[in-house]
């Protein structure tokens, strides 16, 4: 039985506003709560069916973060999605820190106002399966902890690492000293399956409707796009941001390890 | 002004069952009304504000169909979308055929029960990029005139032609007789990287939760994967089947475009 109280807390941090206060956040799903029951992040409390709590009494013997049987319909009553799922679980927003020798020797993907949450989340998970550490952010960017980030993470948000910062001042500092790569993608520029790509650098990706903003544009010192094979005819104006990632990522993973 | 039975009937085109009945769809937004009318589909009635309207007077001229001009409110009273977008139409379903010779020259990419619209939305902008001009469905698979396909189709519904038929035929026809290559991803099978891909064939992706149905396994002549990068630390267990889709059409169309 979760109490009254409990249903409020939960529901206030389906905002952004309460979630920065509290520095919690929810995640619902057997995949996201394994998950997150195997990664460093602080669960603080879990609520389950009797059957999911049966089924995972070895894992949670001797946890220290409050359980709560409860039953389907209180599920319902909590849970963002259609067809609600077994148990839900309360965690601390981890804080993450990179280390600036991490960045320069690494490829990081730079995400420019990006505002559809299930785009975010996609991107994190592609990232998680390239092999690709931090993503940074703008301030103006859909939240991270937004119940439907989290979810479409499938789990690669115990792994990868999204900050939130001003662009110019973060390019500035890696572009300046040593030449650093700064690749963006743009419906013109060096075609990506022939143009050299590096192991280290930046790859910004722009807005869903605006595209690298025009303050970030003149940073960027490799233009790249992916060509389109519609021999001539007619064709659609773009990939969806998040499949350009996953290209992308791809791409620079494939030239680095495959094309020798 | 819009009358109470109009929306009533557009309405109901929200559900399978009705759309089935009417042949007819409904597609929200500038962007989707343009492509339309820039197309081969027949729309049948097309409701907007009156700014749209007049902007768009010349291209209106002469056309059949029926033109209802509305307010914002009315239009937000028929929207799908959280911000509703001054035009919306209703379009007959075209009935696509598809030429056998067609199929056996090109990539067809054929999708095993997918079942979020979203995806098959974004997939179908993606076959439209790479230059991909049918895709098969089966039955069980999500309706092409869910609101959420033709909306995420971003208008390469106007050109990628997509047939609902079940795979074990339909494979049978063209694998039997010339050794057809018929390309299924998995998570084992030859890295997609290094694998010879031809300019002809099919792609088989299975649906979000299950991949590729048991009964259709034993017809895939060429087992593909995409190699994670992970460094052999924890990663995600699988990329979203659009991304994943994404990713391989991409590979197809480098390989036979940029390779030699």
């Amino acid at each position: 039985m979760i109490s009254k109280n409990k249903i409020k807390f939960i529901n206030s941090l389906k905002k952004k506003k309460y979630r920065e206060i509290q520095r919690i956040f929810f995640a619902e799903g057997e995949k996201l709560a394994d998950e997150l029951l195997n990664s460093s992040i602080q669960i603080t409390q879990l609520f389950a069916t009797k059957i999911w709590l049966d089924e995972h009494s070895k894992k949670l013997h001797g946890q220290k973060f409050e359980i709560d049987e409860i039953s389907e319909k209180e599920l319902q009553s909590i849970s963002s999605l259609t067809t609600p799922n077994k148990v839900f679980v309360l965690a601390e927003q981890p804080v993450h820190d990179y280390k600036k020798e991490n960045i320069d020797s690494k490829l990081s993907i730079l995400l420019d106002n990006i505002s559809d949450p299930g785009n975010l989340g996609t991107i994190i998970r592609i990232a998680d399966w390239f092999g690709i550490e931090n993503i940074f952010c703008t301030p103006e960017s859909v939240d991270l902890y937004n119940p439907k980030v989290v979810q479409s993470t499938m789990g690669a948000i115990c792994r990868v690492k999204v900050h939130y910062t001003g662009f110019e001042e973060l390019i500035d500092t890696y572009n300046k000293k040593n030449g650093f790569p700064v690749y963006g993608t743009f419906l013109e520029g060096e075609n990506i399956y022939t143009e050299n790509l590096t192991e280290r650098g930046f790859i910004i990706l722009g807005s869903e409707s605006h595209g690298i903003s025009d303050n970030i544009k003149p940073l960027v010192n490799k233009k790249l796009y992916i060509p389109n094979f519609s021999d001539g005819k007619a064709t659609s104006e773009s990939l969806n941001i998040s499949i350009a990632a996953g290209i992308v990522c791809s791409e620079f993973r494939r030239k680095t390890f495959y094309s020798k």
